[in-house]
């Protein structure tokens, strides 16, 4: 299973897949970065009149619900009418989800606009979505991991599509198949963005290899969380200096770096 | 005093004040960012929609008039007459008041709609509200010194509110409490962001300390100064590399270091 | 006429020129720390009732289409109906023109609003302005140099305006001059933005040299070039690392390294 994670990592930098996304603006810069870092093309077309039309020419679309304007807002259901049906992957980040009623909505209206491929949320968005009590501070997750694999099977079946909640441990579920990834590090929790910058490396990932959402969540998370404990033997403790290593780490690594250096648990439900 | 300021900085990392913020698209990362370095947790939620709920979950509120949409401009209003009875504190920074005629009218509109706990500028800023006159060129000041202190008694007698203004030496003014910030460094101003990115840790103070407002002015401003001056002793003038290191120098500042190098000057009107 | 260019860049930092941005919100961070190591002033105005007046200010405007809301649409058409009589001078970045048809209408109604001093995009971008067949991936171009010295003599003609165009070379035309800046590197496509922070470099350089466009471009993009090689001679190919240096590296270059680095083929048409 690994070895496929690692080619299909390989594949993002071969291929170099654009990756349509429409995400917030806090993070939106890095999101960039991080997609070049993967080896892909990221664009950020975000406007209703450009979005449809765009959407058709990428290789996978990653939607991130933070500081979503209403112009977003609409870009985001056109790209998903547009794209859905032709096999495009789309990824959405629910960011916020359990504790802004917006976003809730609005997740609901991209999920009956067409076939979300993959979910992918911090514990608490991904509890907070199969309906279990969940514990967020603002954007961030407070919330243990108790339970999260059951919230991604409820929430995978319910979408059919994957369900990723990112953690200490990463669950990734899809069908019968759950996967959790243990790398990382929890200095991710001190800067902002790990979790969109992951969202668009499992982006990067789904356009390599469209028809394995499975495997190209796992190998997304698996290569953002390695290139973030490469990071931090270097950096220390210190996020800004972190943060910029995350980038150099990712580029630098290779299919060959996840097969030696994930460790992901597999089991079937 | 500077102990209590160390102390609310300790208390900053311990309770982990979740502060909502509403700031321009230019530094919106580094805001979050730093709010983060400084132990507290940053949400950025600036829809009309979402921002009067958010508003009541949060621990402070920062309102920065940069890159200012119609949409955010209706969020703010709806945030200052949601938080401002609760007696959640509110900080704004009225970027370029005094340079756009549209910024000053909105900076009203918020002050009619509830009680602003802190007004943070540059000098010419500040000057400005105070109705003198100032010398700004665009968003930066090119103000000196002068007159400055007495801009801040006026502004924060008017308002009831605590006036900043950041220059060489921050002034911070409340009631008949006078205190001038001495530590720093110049090279904050060959960075965007230092005056959005400052009023970020204020705001972090005044989520873990709401009814010292004054002190825990003093305490973000200082904390962000002692980050600058230590990074600057690592990176020399090399602005880039500064902007790093403040994030790794505040993330590693206790009370302890505000109590031994904060350089402020207390008096009474 | 590299001693020109060498003088125009120490102007840029004695003068500190006010440059008006707007500019997409996946890299107005980086375009204004850019502009500031250049040493001159940036201010993201990017509001319709604002953008007029401010513009009038400024010496030089930056216009960068990418990311692009209503509001800062019309906040573009008001800063060129205000500022292009009084010979300010004012650069557009045509992003993604050539693949999203909204891009291309809106930039017809800027040139149709005011005389546009410079129109600078990649390689894909500017031929498409010519009518060329392009080759773009997204926003980024995998156009090769081919045909992009005479797309730059039909824009530049067409619209009497400087016409840039940024790849492996960089070619710039104007009346009847033609350069080829030949530095940089190619790990600038690693990071997003290094044509965006190229274009906030050139807008410094206009401000300072309002009556010397072409000089100005070329003395941008060397600049910014230079910087560039400078940067990933420390950084190697780490993508992260290398950006942060390109920040001091332009902060510290001054006309002396222009004119002993920079690497310019003249020639007239």
């Amino acid at each position: 299973m690994l070895k496929k994670c690692a080619e299909i990592w390989d594949e993002v930098r071969r291929e170099k897949p654009l990756i349509h996304c429409m995400t917030n603006y806090v993070t939106m810069n890095d999101v960039a970065n991080i997609i070049l870092a993967s080896g892909a093309s990221p664009a950020m077309v975000d406007y209703p009149d450009e979005a449809g039309g765009f959407a058709c020419i990428a290789q996978a679309i990653y939607l991130n619900l933070g500081t979503l304007t209403g112009e977003k807002e609409l870009a985001m259901l056109e790209a998903v009418k547009a794209a859905a049906d032709k096999g495009i992957p789309i990824i959405v980040d629910p960011v916020a989800c359990g504790v802004i009623p917006r976003k809730a909505g609005i997740l609901k209206k991209l999920l009956n606009s067409g076939q979300i491929t993959g979910i992918k949320g911090n514990n608490a968005e991904i509890k907070s979505l199969a309906g279990f009590d969940s514990n967020a501070k603002g954007v961030d997750s407070l919330d243990s991991g108790e339970g999260v694999e059951q919230a991604c099977r409820i929430v995978a079946e319910k979408e059919n599509a994957v369900a990723a909640a990112t953690g200490e441990i990463d669950v990734v579920v899809y069908q019968n198949n759950v996967a959790k990834v243990k790398n990382g590090t929890s200095l991710f929790g001190s800067i902002t963005g790990a979790g969109c910058m992951a969202g668009g490396v499992v982006a990067a990932c789904m356009g390599a290899a469209p028809r394995e959402p499975w495997l190209a969540t796992i190998t997304g998370l698996c290569a953002f969380n390695i290139a973030g404990e490469r990071s931090i033997k270097v950096s220390g403790e210190n996020p800004g200096t972190f943060r910029v290593l995350i980038f150099d780490n990712l580029f630098h690594l290779r299919g060959e770096d996840i097969l030696r250096e994930a460790r992901v648990e597999i089991s079937q439900l």
